[in-house]
């Protein structure tokens, strides 16, 4: 009979006898005192941390506890075994509380809007991260081929690989492996840069239970997508704002942080919200921490960087030289992303500084790259992105919009999550009717209702053609503190219990950020010699939720004006082509691939570009002929507007 | 002015004042304390370990230490700056002690036989790792690639690779290097499988700095070489003893240590002693350890899976099958041997349980894969080991011999090191004369000694045909302990104060051995229907120095009776072919293919095995057939020898 020893759990001082040996993990479940833990007691999540106040234990080296905290006595209770008697603390942090999902409910409108990736993408299925189940041969004296050699054989036996690497930690486990399992394991294999990794091996058939997850990481938001490698579906979805945020809306603000302070607290904080949003997705889902094989993420330029922990400084100086745009495939622990120890993480290919991953991403999702026709890709997020192109050729280029568009420095936006007021209209110039995201109370206006609420304004004549709110017009306009302001929702009507306002500073954010993305694209377009006519098909991109008005869109001139058939909106491609690409080996290659052949075209050094931008913040547009759809029920005098905009202070980004 | 700090050094109570941030290696060159330290301050070698008493210091976090070292206040000095006042201790293994060389300072004679491969090697030099310099262009806003994209775009423009990898280490220092270095940095490239990895990167030109360490990890010994890659020069060698020797003189009782312990403990002793090796070499030379970006390992199967942790119980048991025998290239940090922390170790290819890298390395020094004639190699270590074959086909065969030609356990047995008797004479039948290394006075006998003894005592008859000592021949044979022995150097000429002899049992150990090789010899010559006559050359390779008498080693029938123009000595071809592999990836290509070409025949399921030991077990051989040429002066009756051999313990390995 094993020896019992006695567990005292601090500061409730629960007490436990369990046989010596116990690890502490299941002793405080016979107790009863409930310890956080993700992932079950694989050692992975580093949540169920304990510190030991009396006693002797038996615990595993963990990089999940810094030296510090080692010296502080932290241990994790599920790598801790008790040798005697202890007394051990559960310091706040460990306390399990009521089962709270750190971020917002509502990430299924981020969903891609291709459900059924498998049938509409030109891509072979063969994911980044493979799953094999092998039935080897024991060895004879006839056939005495080492653990190592043997497997191999079997794998280039189910599948063509030319080269193939693994770790020692893995050729280690491999005899005990294969003996103890009647020589049937299944073999996890990663791509690796140019080579095959077995990156895992477990007994039996394991090849049901393989998982990856896709991360668009945003400077405003970051989203997560769990998908199953297997039968290739999202299996859910989480969003969050990024909380790099605290430390600047902007990516430049972030980089000015970085320089001045400490790189590394940047990527801290966003592997501290990808933990959080993928502890969101395990905890709702039946599937293990530790099956999650794979993590690929697509992000701007500047989140790769912060991400993986390259200096961002030359992003935002002349000329503009980002570290590295194409990193290689690392573990995801290297970076201190918690998924199975051995997993990998991808990252997509960038192409220029201020054209990130999320771009390459979303001309792989929208089939850019091979349309035969001139086709527009419009990106709108923190920064806007245009892509013009067809298989023949790609350019593109950047705009910095600000982050008004994703509800963000507008004083009532939010993201278009639940209770976001996502459309509105303003009917005979006074009825005004809008819905909200899941029908809740409205608490604030996303991107979507944003557009929506400047075009009706404009079209109520609330606003004129500089975006100047009349004060005369409506009683719902009114002043508050020397600024003009539209009441949307008042208090009493709203979920915060405060009237729902777009203010002046608002509007013109707004317009500032339309203003730049039209510009880029006028620019991009004539500096090709082409016309809007000439463009196909536009591709409107960008986190809005499922709804954006393409009219809406039109009337305040935030895109050409094109026949509405040949606008589309497709959502977030940023996650939708990193999806793809998990998905498919060949995918991939294809991004490495327009990484490499799309041309960066930067508006910085083009002379025109401050005056293109001056026009465009006219609403829709200084030259009505680029608008002939857009009906303009009140157009003042551009020379009137233009006199307006001399007196205020011209702002920019 | 900088602020002041007083450290104090116990236990010598010495006092410096320093500069606030100063680290402790500073200062204790200034207080005079003398600190351990191999690799000059770049805190790679973990030997400058202090312990703080008292005080605040910022120290870098380091695997060179270990958790319960770190708790207990250990640091290393090269890596801690001082905050303020503090006391350390230098611990006692910290104290520089006069320079003292852990290894022998004999291995001048373990140098590969061939001087000046570059010539006689028909590879192309390609070395494992190299370095290249590069003077890229200063990017500008027409020229705006990543710094990662202009690295690799300037290593392409020098050398076609289609693969490259990096890690995030590597990529993370990249910016500031290049724009400290004003865009002229050295990059170091490895082979790495499928791909080539830039493990380095260094500021300006530093090309002539490229070392690498290629080592024979023998059952017995240990010897490493120090390679200047650019000149492809033996800078200098060393030689010691493998400490797992205290769990068992043979491989099978290692083994079975590892398998009853710890296996990680002789993975660990084994290291040690290799960086006990490396020590002395850079401690003797002017190379920085930190220039070593290489190590290349060979040696017998079961020392490989001892040195990387794999689990080598199974090469014991049948059906005898390895983990590995062809180990990925890693980091050699990851089983703790100190060079640069991001240098590579290779292991060459082994061929089976029982024949090993040692031989494929062998095969590739003296070119018999590449034959044109049959060619025949016996490798004689604690293991015998016999290749036959040529360009079209090998064959190869291990036979337990036992360490005695090793000189270990043989009673006055030692390698050959300084002291050791390499040649022994007895003339007209009393006369005896005898040779040792660096001409010093005897310490012992060495492996071509050995040989030499024996045949010297059979030809003067001083043993009959079964290797048993006449008592009565001569008044230096005697009995002791009721073993006869014979005194070769009287203690009043030796220079260890005693009697230097070989005891009856040696001299069964040594026929024994000899007879394991020759009767692995034979079988693999007959169950290829070949006769000796076939064999063009015999290549006779082990660790015996520069000199083994080939008509001794014929006179006792260790190796076939051919025209001795025929037999050929070269030395350890496994620490040659090593050297040669290092140099040149097409030669480590090689051994990877003479890994799969070759065909293991396993002596144990050989019926005939015992009966050809048996008969091997008389000078020269029962058969005197196969001995035409070795004249011996007197021939008892086989049949007595056979009788007295029954009475005998058969013993075996």
């Amino acid at each position: 009979m094993k020896k019992k020893v006695k567990v005292i759990f601090y500061p409730k001082e629960k007490i436990v006898e369990v046989d010596k040996g116990t690890n502490l993990w299941e002793a405080a479940n016979q107790a009863g005192v409930h310890i956080n833990s993700v992932c079950g007691g694989d050692g992975i999540c580093g949540k169920c941390r304990l510190i030991l106040k009396k006693g002797a234990v038996q615990t595993k080296s963990t990089t999940l506890l810094t030296r510090d905290e080692v010296k502080k006595g932290y241990i994790l209770a599920c790598q801790t075994r008790v040798e005697e008697d202890v007394i051990v603390e559960v310091p706040v942090e460990s306390r399990q509380k009521k089962r709270k999902i750190l971020v917002d409910k509502d990430a299924g409108r981020f969903r891609a809007l291709h459900p059924s990736l498998k049938e509409k993408v030109p891509f072979k299925y063969k994911p980044l991260v493979q799953k094999m189940y092998l039935a080897l041969a024991r060895p004879s004296i006839h056939d005495n081929l080492s653990d190592h050699v043997r497997l191999y054989r079997y794998i280039q036996r189910k599948k063509k690989i030319p080269v193939m690497q693994s770790g020692l930690k893995v050729i280690r486990s491999l005899p005990e492996l294969l003996r103890k399992n009647d020589w049937k394991i299944t073999v996890t294999l990663g791509m690796r840069g140019g080579t095959i990794e077995v990156i895992q091996l477990e007994g039996g058939d394991t090849t049901g239970e393989n998982y990856a997850v896709v991360i668009d990481v945003g400077t405003s938001t970051v989203v997560a997508h769990l998908i199953d490698l297997n039968t290739c579906e999202t299996i859910d979805a989480e969003a969050t704002y990024n909380s790099q945020k605290v430390y600047g809306e902007e990516v430049t603000r972030r980089i000015i942080y970085a320089e001045q302070n400490r790189l590394d607290k940047l990527r801290e904080v966003v592997v501290s919200d990808i933990n959080n949003l993928i502890t969101a997705l395990v905890t709702r889902s039946k599937v293990r921490l530790n099956d999650i094989m794979a993590i690929l993420c697509a992000g701007n330029t500047a989140m790769v960087h912060f991400l993986l922990g390259f200096n961002p400084s030359r992003i935002r100086k002349e000329p503009y030289i980002p570290v590295c745009i194409s990193p290689p495939p690392i573990r995801a622990v290297e970076i201190g992303v918690k998924v199975n120890p051995r997993g990998l993480l991808y990252c997509l290919p960038s192409i220029a500084s201020w054209v990130g991953a999320d771009i390459t991403a979303g001309i792989l999702a929208t089939g850019l790259y091979r349309a035969k026709d001139l086709t527009m890709l419009i990106d709108i997020g923190t920064n806007g992105e245009i892509v013009i192109g067809n298989r023949e050729w790609m350019v593109c280029c950047s705009a910095s919009a600000g982050p008004a568009f994703e509800g963000s420095g507008v004083k009532c936006g939010m993201r278009a999550a639940e209770g976001a007021i996502e459309k509105v209209s303003i009917r005979s110039g006074k009825d005004i009717k809008y819905t909200t995201i899941g029908d809740s109370r409205p608490m604030g206006i996303c991107g979507s209702g944003l557009i929506d609420l400047i075009a009706e304004l404009f079209t109520a004549g609330f606003i004129d053609r500089s975006g100047r709110l009349d004060l005369s017009r409506d009683k719902r306009i009114r002043e508050r503190d020397g600024e003009a302001e539209f009441v949307l929702v008042p208090a009493q009507h709203s979920a915060t219990g405060e009237d729902i306002v777009i203010t002046q500073p608002d509007i013109d954010s707004l317009v500032r950020a339309k203003a730049a993305i039209f510009a880029a694209v006028n620019i991009l377009i004539g500096s090709l010699n082409l016309e809007f006519e000439d463009i196909r098909i536009i591709y409107l991109a960008g986190g809005f939720g499922n709804y954006l008005d393409r009219k809406k869109a039109l009337t305040i001139g935030l895109i050409p004006d094109l026949p509405l058939e040949r606008i589309q909106f497709v959502g977030n491609t940023s996650i939708m082509g990193a999806k793809i690409a998990m998905l498919s080996q060949e995918a991939l290659e294809t991004c490495y691939e327009i990484s490499r052949k799309i041309t960066y075209y930067d508006l910085i050094t083009h002379s025109n570009y401050m005056d293109e931008f001056m026009s465009a913040k006219f609403l829709p547009h200084t030259d009505l002929d680029k608008f002939p759809d857009v009906s303009v029920l009140k157009i003042g005098s551009v020379k009137n507007c233009m006199m307006n905009m001399k007196n205020k202070n011209l702002g920019g980004d």
